[in-house]
């Protein structure tokens, strides 16, 4: 079973928009067993959408599409796709009500504008959109099937979750991906170090490698033609040849993992930042739980800031500098004690793009872990983008948390 | 002249990896007055990329790939691209010797699949990639010509602008967007607001709704058949029928906007933050400059810290619930007299999943703005997805600061 997604806009194709949607569709449709073939982004014309129509059925069992669906005259989706399927526009009264209800005490939102919401294809399957007013619509053509979802990211991932997967079901192939995350290796010489096991592997399980900002996901794939017993023989083995530089082994984002194991041992954390700016407390907090284990930060970005509430030294700023390991060290037991946390996690450095020298170009980053025994700190290079130097940043802190905190779980094993 | 884009990588087709760079390739292209068609995304498998290529190629003047460039077996980019152009691998000297010095000192870098990345098609261009390994590769296909870059985004952006875009040149026809962003008004309604101006303008300028977490951005468009003066008249007068909704007239993120107007008038800003978690701190130091305005955050996701670092006595939260209009002013007057800023932003919701009551739901956010004479609170209902829900408080904290900005900055000329 093959899909295709349309994503309609020109928001899309002028760089205004990033679309962040069909990635997740993307995991949505492979957890299904259903294998997304390609992703076409198009403008907000009829003849350009309905190219892309023909071409995505040519290929296509599903095509999903996203976008083109507000009142507003720029948006055309729900009027092509009843010409493309040879239907025309009807009242229904339940998106009438449900439209209604959804704005009741919403007179300014209720008028003849989005009256329009209410006409949907006459032979469209229509399905309810919980949280806006554009009908969820899907179109059957001779066995294959479209599906069209609004382009807000909210509203299309309940339409998706809600509505438009269940509609499709889950299919019988089974596609599977098990990744590894692995660190301190660069890609060729892992490629090298995995020469072998390439050579052993079935052809029909994948082996890819996705490098970013120094981590490498090492990612293998059988669409149907592996089981899960199969797939994790291979997985054990590549394992157990990257074991020296292995993260974790799922695809999940390094603060889960750091998440995991402050939970799982009862611990907490803060953090204390100058060139990552919050970045790092807003990963820590991203997700569902957080409060169980991150208590709060100091983002101490002026000078004054890592004085008054860091208790850094004025003097030791003016001996080593503010990106110096003695200052981040301070920064993290600081903080540490401040907020009153078991672990801590401190940064300095200069992000750019001015404020570099010889000594400490831009990219340099001190980093500081403070745990309830010691404080490590470890200085790093990490490029010369601002976003990527703080990005990098992150994930090192991040790493190198996970390593110390796996090893307190292994020594509180052995005693 | 016209553009496409094709992604190659089986990591975007599985939602393991979101494609931000097409958006900010679209945006370039758009600056240099060529139109992007359309973005397509493909597996790394040779049938697939030649039938889009095909495609491509069938539309467009130029073709511009990214990815599938590494030195592992899963990267084919390269190879397919010389069957493609009918051409064959040859050694490069000037790559060899740009990758050695890239790489000296790191002998586990230089080993023999790093050298293949010096094989490069013999009929095609070689253009340098200042900061990493795989060769630009341009190749003429007749009157068309394909661009070929590395799927990692920092290496893409220097490649695309300091050698893509300087060979492929600015071409003559004017591609003009103009950008307002409004707030406070539905889609729907503002559409009818601009019926008239709808029906005046020339058919070749496009308007174009986009909203997102509240905020409406509201795009007039036109591809080579306006000039300049043109599209200002016509913006102008957009601007004035929407001047009491009107947040900014360029398509610029809002924290750009804060800090504009805190460096004009000299003055500096702190957050305190418990259920963004410290999102509002790095949206404000995202940007270079930022430390002339920006100075910290206490981040208190936990109410310890409220209690400690920002003097939210304990039976206030007792009385109001911590989520209250009491606590939300208290933490945005102690963070500005704690880090001596003059202004100070304070959120304090519920970012759920969990947390909830009936009183105050997910999505009950309360945000305080604290200046040197006043300080300002509100609440806001925002949803129901805690990435929403902090994206979007953000989003209103930044918006009201705009606006009593603004506001002193008018008082100033007054006065």
């Amino acid at each position: 079973m093959r899909a295709e997604i349309i994503t309609i806009g020109d928001e899309l194709l002028i760089g205004q928009v990033v679309d962040t949607n069909s990635a997740w569709m993307a995991e949505k449709l492979n957890e299904a067993g259903i294998e997304l073939y390609q992703i076409t982004s198009v403008h907000d014309s009829r003849e350009h959408i309905i190219k892309a129509l023909d071409e995505a059925f040519s290929r296509a069992d599903i095509v999903l599409t996203t976008g083109g669906l507000g009142p507003t005259a720029d948006d055309i989706t729900k009027h092509v796709l009843c010409d493309y399927f040879h239907t025309r526009l009807v009242e229904d009264s339940r998106v009438r009500e449900h439209i209604k209800e959804l704005y009741s005490g919403r007179p300014d939102v209720l008028n003849r504008l989005t009256a329009t919401q209410w006409l949907v294809p006459e032979d469209a399957i229509i399905l309810p959109n919980r949280v806006g007013s554009a009908p969820l619509m899907i179109f059957h053509h001779g066995q294959q099937l479209l599906a069209s979802m609004p382009g807000v990211p909210y509203e299309m991932k309940i339409a998706m979750e809600e509505q438009i997967m269940p509609y499709i079901g889950s299919q019988t192939i089974s596609i599977i991906h098990k990744t590894l995350l692995v660190n301190g290796i660069p890609e060729s010489a892992l490629a090298i170090l995995l020469e072998d096991f390439e050579a052993d592997k079935p052809q029909y399980i994948h082996l890819a490698y996705l490098p970013k900002d120094g981590l490498i996901r090492l990612r293998l794939s059988a669409y149907g033609e592996a089981d899960e017993e199969e797939m994790n023989k291979w997985f054990e083995q590549l394992k157990r040849l990257v074991k020296d530089y292995l993260v974790a082994d799922e695809d999940v984002p390094l603060e889960v993992i750091v998440g995991r194991l402050l939970q799982k041992a009862g611990k907490t954390i803060s953090t204390a930042e100058s060139c990552t700016g919050g970045k790092l407390a807003s990963l820590l907090n991203k997700h569902s739980g957080s409060s169980a284990f991150y208590w709060g930060s100091i983002i101490s970005y002026d000078n004054s800031v890592k004085q008054h509430l860091l208790s850094v030294p004025e003097e030791m700023i003016r001996l080593h500098g503010v990106v110096s390991e003695e200052v981040v060290r301070q920064m993290a037991t600081a903080v540490r004690s401040q907020i009153g946390t078991d672990y801590a996690i401190a940064t300095s450095g200069i992000a750019g793009p001015t404020g570099g020298t010889k000594e400490k170009p831009v990219g340099t980053v001190w980093i500081a872990w403070a745990t309830p025994t010691d404080t490590y700190a470890e200085c790093f290079h990490l490029g010369a983008l601002r976003e990527q130097i703080t990005d990098r940043a992150c994930q090192k802190a991040l790493v190198r948390m996970i390593q110390i905190l796996r090893n307190e779980e292994e020594n509180r094993k052995e005693n």
